[in-house]
């Protein structure tokens, strides 16, 4: 098992290992005194691991109750915020009780939410059982739900009291999961850790997951740790979100998170003027996992859909550019310039024919 | 003009004066920059002062938007929060811009509670519009919405930048609305303050409401300094709310938070053995003031009622008790003793007819 350290507000370990999830009770009491916890899944995971899960926590001593909503990124909104609340309520959770997220993005960022607001704050515990969760949402302490008028518009920083990765779960998962979590290591592959970049190349690395997301974990943890609050240095991790998020709106949330940071950050290397070699580089990595490198959106459309991002402050928007695998810089853009900026990325990528 | 600094986790001023509402935007402008706001209030407030704070706002350089609610605590809930969350998107507010919560309570809890979590959290100014917003809920950071299974049962600790007190604004009160908001501070003068509590006993005030304002206000700021997050001291404040709370269950919210606070102030007392010269001093005091000091509600279902308080961790309920006037301690009480406590403390009144 790896334990990397994450320094925050609030510090806590991340876990990655073999076998976890049926630990995962166990390994929570070691830092949170048993106590009545809800664990939050959506229907599919909660049929898959629920019972595994609430069996850990309880023999570790835990009062362990369950709560599922129905699977997918449209259950990422207010009203089943409200009945996760709801049901935390009426299970008579109190001020030093527990929410166990177990899942993908969505159930950690909306569990964690419930978490940051109930009672004004309570603790809680990640269990990512999806790659993309493991390598980025389930560390860092983002927690948010959807808005008609934009992804992640509401929600609170609140930092887990503890990260439980089982990298079995992370070997189970279906083909297009699998890719969806690499498009998040290619990102931190081109933002940090060219290592890393040339392990995911190959495409063959799933005999070696516990080391992608304890690569991803490891920078992610450091860029939290000197931003926490994300007024500087953190906005690097937003590298093909910007873009991405223009895609995901443009497909009304059909296109996976994944797949359109993954096409994102090849448009944000098109729109760097990153050389040719290093965009086919970049492309080829994500064709090697599955991954699109491509959206038929056209630029209006996409920057249309970009203006609906919080990222923007007041009239400027932050992009983050790659200069080589491994290194990226921060550029503001005036809103204004988006469809240019759009247009620009689109003609580069359509001339190469990437 | 009286200004109080306020040191927290964002250090902020309280300013009380006369003709301060149609200063608010000149007054906000010097310590956030002009800048697109939502101005928040609800239907009744709106109509009596939105446009005066709107023109105000204007006129100071911010792009002033306007969001009215019901009025009434009945609004206080999700719902109202997501009406008031989409109102900000669709006015498209940034991570820079600026949230004004107009009004009582209700109003301020629920537009700070929005600002707390809009982007993950954006500035609010606090323009409190009744006495009982104006002493107490308007300081400290403590936002939320009520919930089916309990008041203020989801929300966030979240600084306002700016608290302007209007004392016109104030003395223009309707009776009820100025008893209710009088309770708070004489709980204020139960807690720690022997002289506020003479002049409220006179019950002839309402020509220094100012000072009464700024007497409440540097006390609240001196405990939230210390314990912002209310892990210790903080409970202190909630003197009466225990009691209050219940009358307030009981009651399905139609009792005044004032007046409930009001006759919790003198049921904790009862409870704490204080003798009958004390009792009477406090009873006397409210009924000065306009305020009741009993309600009809038996102890066992008060008892039910407050075990829905979110003060309760795990099995134990944290009560404050009163020692003599300006002086209070904090009891720890397991929850199944509550019948008992509510018991004692109505006989107590029922023997001294008070």
């Amino acid at each position: 098992m790896r334990t990397i350290h994450i320094t925050a507000s609030t510090n806590y370990d991340v876990l990655i290992g073999t076998g976890l999830i049926d630990k995962s009770g166990e390994l929570t009491a070691k830092v949170v005194k048993p106590c009545r916890c809800m664990i939050v899944a959506d229907d599919t995971v909660d049929e898959l691991y629920g019972d595994r899960v609430q069996i850990s926590f309880s023999y570790a001593g835990f009062d362990a109750r369950r709560f599922a909503f129905p699977a997918g990124e449209a259950s990422k909104n207010l009203d089943t915020l409200g009945d996760i609340l709801t049901a935390m309520g009426e299970a008579g959770l109190s001020r030093s009780d527990l929410v166990v997220a177990l899942g993908g993005g969505v159930t950690g960022d909306m569990a964690g939410f419930a978490a940051a607001i109930y009672a004004r704050g309570i603790r809680f515990v990640q269990v990512p059982t999806t790659l993309l969760a493991a390598v980025d949402s389930s560390v860092g302490g983002k927690t948010a739900v959807d808005m008609p008028f934009g992804k992640n518009m509401v929600g609170a920083f609140h930092q887990p009291s503890l990260v439980v990765t089982d990298t079995d779960v992370l070997r189970d998962l279906p083909a297009e999961q699998l890719s969806n979590g690499a498009a998040e290591a290619v990102k931190c592959g081109v933002l940090n850790d060219p290592e890393l970049f040339a392990l995911l190349e190959t495409g063959d690395w799933q005999g070696r997951v516990d080391e992608v997301v304890a690569r991803c974990v490891t920078y992610k943890r450091d860029v939290v740790a000197r931003d926490e609050f994300d007024t500087g240095e953190r906005a690097l991790l937003n590298l093909g979100h910007t873009f991405g998020h223009a895609i995901e709106v443009c497909s009304n949330l059909t296109v996976l998170h994944g797949q359109a940071v993954g096409a994102g950050t090849l448009m944000a290397a098109a729109y760097a003027g990153c050389p040719e070699a290093m965009l086919r580089r970049v492309s080829d990595c994500l064709k090697a996992n599955g991954l699109p490198t491509r959206f038929p959106y056209p630029a209006p459309a996409l920057a249309r859909a970009a203006l609906s991002d919080k990222k923007r402050a007041g009239g400027v928007i932050t992009l983050v550019l790659p200069l080589e695998i491994g290194r990226c810089e921060l550029q503001k853009l005036p809103v204004d310039q988006l469809p240019a900026c759009f247009e620009k990325a689109l003609n580069v990528l359509e001339a190469l024919d990437l």
